[in-house]
């Protein structure tokens, strides 16, 4: 069974800025030439997660202000005060939305809705250089 | 290896209608032959998700409530403001949830908890027809 | 195409028990055999979930604290005036996790970050025994 292992490198302003990867999610399940089966997409990182939204800019607004007011950032969290680094709540949002999405596709096509694209949110504190990770397996 | 493709149909209320598809899955995975691997469930919709839980009218009742107090449907929303629609907080909720849910099969038989159901829950403001992709794969 | 599906036994204390389970899953990884592919784990119960954070003492007591914030215990829950049994909060909580983790390997090597770990959260209110699946399929 053909499996195919690909990466996402990106450039991200951090502050739960919101990625649309759905093109490049696309892009690798095409090249690696199979046909049917699932794509993984994971996020190497503990400060970073992965879902899907409607991508137009109220919801990416609404999205950031979901998180902010679900996990505020400026908490006293025991991370922050055990490694003075500040990204506590990063942390916190990356575990509840969860690092990994599976998304099956068929014929080459992502079995994605018409107003549905997939997002990699990056929580941490500042502008980071990212890298996800993205298999393909099937047939 | 065998891939299997299948879709579930659902007629939903809408409004964190949250809808026990256990069986559906179970059924797919006899009718996909392969005996042992991994199904996977996803929704092509930005405004609907899949999660586990004991599906007893206490927790859903408890589950709808979770959602409206995370997140309200009445708020602000930036979507709603742009697009009219009204259904800001059912892509919010959505997006916190994700569509997809992997689970593993042994002997025809999913490894689910004996108080364990798969649910599609619809936080869409309307009743929608809905379609759900389901995918197996192992051997 | 190889499937093997392990067992990760564990004695949890409950109440929101956050365990490190990384060490067990690459050894699952290692033992099956497969060079590279997905491993999924799945928890079989409606009371607790999957996710990876840092684990440091910081962020652990800090995962604690954002689940009783956004779902406390002591609230009033259906499910718990119908069953008696205390636990309605730790059922919400499971749902909103999720019970199952996708990760992908290459080289028998899981493709987390550095500062990344899998850990499984017990919600339960009791000390509880568990069995968690652990599904690796590739080639």
């Amino acid at each position: 069974m053909p499996i195919k292992t690909g990466t996402i490198a990106l450039n991200t302003q951090g502050n739960t800025d919101v990625i649309d990867i759905t093109r490049e999610v696309e892009r690798l399940v095409i090249e690696s030439g199979i046909k049917s089966g699932t794509v993984t997409v994971f996020c190497p990182s503990s400060t970073s997660g992965l879902t899907t939204v409607e991508y137009e800019p109220g919801a990416v607004t609404d999205l950031k202000g979901i998180f902010e007011g679900l996990i505020p950032m400026k908490r006293d969290y025991a991370h922050n005060s055990t490694w003075g680094d500040g990204n506590g709540g990063s942390h916190m949002r990356a575990s509840l939305l969860g690092p990994s999405l599976t998304i099956p596709f068929v014929e080459k096509t992502l079995t994605l809705g018409t107003w549905q694209q997939v997002v990699y949110i990056d929580f941490d504190i500042r502008p980071r250089q990212r890298e996800l990770i993205v298999q393909m397996m099937g047939d």
